[in-house]
């Protein structure tokens, strides 16, 4: 197989459309943002759009798709109802099934949003050597569902989802100070320490991904997740709500450094 | 007259409700947010907020109200069809007039959007020693219609319109440092020197605002601005659209300093 974390995302995007790559898509393309991908039809795009305004951090968007287009900006040639290796179709709320493409069920009235996606500041942690646990466990980070609610829109409310690493304090600070200048995947933390005070009963119990050891001399530190529309849209129901399945990004052309500010 | 520098932002929103106040806003409520006010009905909203999105230099958002809504949760009891001090109605493009108050002509229809003004950044700009020049010559801030388009978002497209400042070389790297840190209210410079570069063909000769002194030591500092909106909707034409009348802002609840990041 070839080594997928030196290609462009040009190539990855096709191999993907061609079936030829269905895994995961993390180390794909060193480098490059991916991005958490939220379907809708356009008669609830005003509520989504308001409510990822109003909740930039478990929201932050890179792109929004014209009415019926599949090829987005930041992905030159690209084809949203291909280019993903795994989707979910969402239904009333329900998960309806996990498909390699959309181009049955594709709609002319469909809207595509591109959220910011927790890999880009893991690089930037990494690269100024802070572990991240679950990659170093080569698992799934733990996601959990918090009692912080998300600012309201339109029909779209719920709670927000954390992604949880753990670090030693001075990594912590570290972490602090480097994802703050990346807003548009995450940004800084949204808590650190006791989980309870987030509501989190169980920190060896995600809600989504799988549980990472946390040492004796560690706190965790808790990102606003792009899980958090998933589990509003299981909340709140919408007639349909295409996204990407866990871990199964959309690879943009976008340089990850290039989401820095200052 | 009181001395409104040192009022809090409820009472001058009470003063201008009343009509006590009706001046420009610029110095009112020392180290306060003010916002530039765009009133749109809910069928041209998503449009609009779109173009926000994709235009965030000249169209930073700061709130967008709940349909029909007046009260805004930046500025607390605040009530947006009469708490700025003067009204732009267009109407197809048109300037129709200028009110005290909407109360008139409010719908239930109406979504009100905040972006955030300049006023911040100077005022950080002045903090750290940077003298800015139409503040010094007491007149408003010179506009420019630049060839720099927008991205298109439903039916709202037109030029960007930047605000420019002069200042000595050493004082546009502050200015630059500073102002990026302040993506909330425009963010970083988008153009310095040559004024032909973005399709202005007389600095002298302003689109919006007054003429300031260059000196021959100094650089045009040129930023994205928040009237762009208002040259948008004189391009496209919509039914109806509300701004405040230059200068005279919507004074917010939000700290200057809470603006900035990092």
């Amino acid at each position: 197989m070839r080594d997928l974390s030196s290609c462009t995302p040009a190539e990855v995007r096709q191999m993907i459309r061609n079936n030829e790559v269905k895994s995961p898509t993390a180390g794909m393309c060193h480098g490059y943002a991916q991005g958490n991908l939220v379907i809708l039809p356009k008669a609830l795009a005003y509520d989504f759009l308001l409510f990822t305004q109003r909740n930039p951090k478990p929201c932050p968007v890179l792109e929004v798709s014209d009415v019926g287009i599949k090829t987005l900006k930041i992905a030159k040639d690209s084809d949203i109802a291909t280019d993903i290796p795994k989707y979910r179709v969402y239904k009333k709320g329900i998960l309806e099934g996990e498909y390699d493409h959309l181009n049955s069920m594709w709609r002319t009235d469909f809207v595509s949003f591109i959220l910011g996606c927790s890999f880009t500041f893991e690089s930037a942690l990494m690269n100024e050597g802070i572990e991240v646990r679950h990659i170093e466990q080569n698992c799934n980070v733990p996601m959990y569902v918090t009692d912080i609610m998300c600012e309201p829109a339109g029909i779209f409310s719920g709670p927000t989802v954390v992604s949880m690493r753990p670090m030693t304090p001075d990594k912590v600070i570290q972490a602090i100070r480097i994802t703050s200048r990346y807003p548009g995947v995450h940004g800084a933390p949204i808590h650190i320490g006791d989980p309870g005070l987030i509501g989190i009963r169980d920190i060896h119990n995600p809600d989504f991904g799988d549980p990472v050891e946390i040492k004796a001399n560690e706190i965790p530190v808790f990102w606003a997740c792009g899980v958090t529309p998933q589990a509003v849209a299981m909340k709140v129901k919408p007639e349909i709500m295409i996204t990407h399945a866990p871990g199964h990004m959309f690879i943009t052309d976008i340089e990850n450094h290039k989401l820095a500010i200052v």
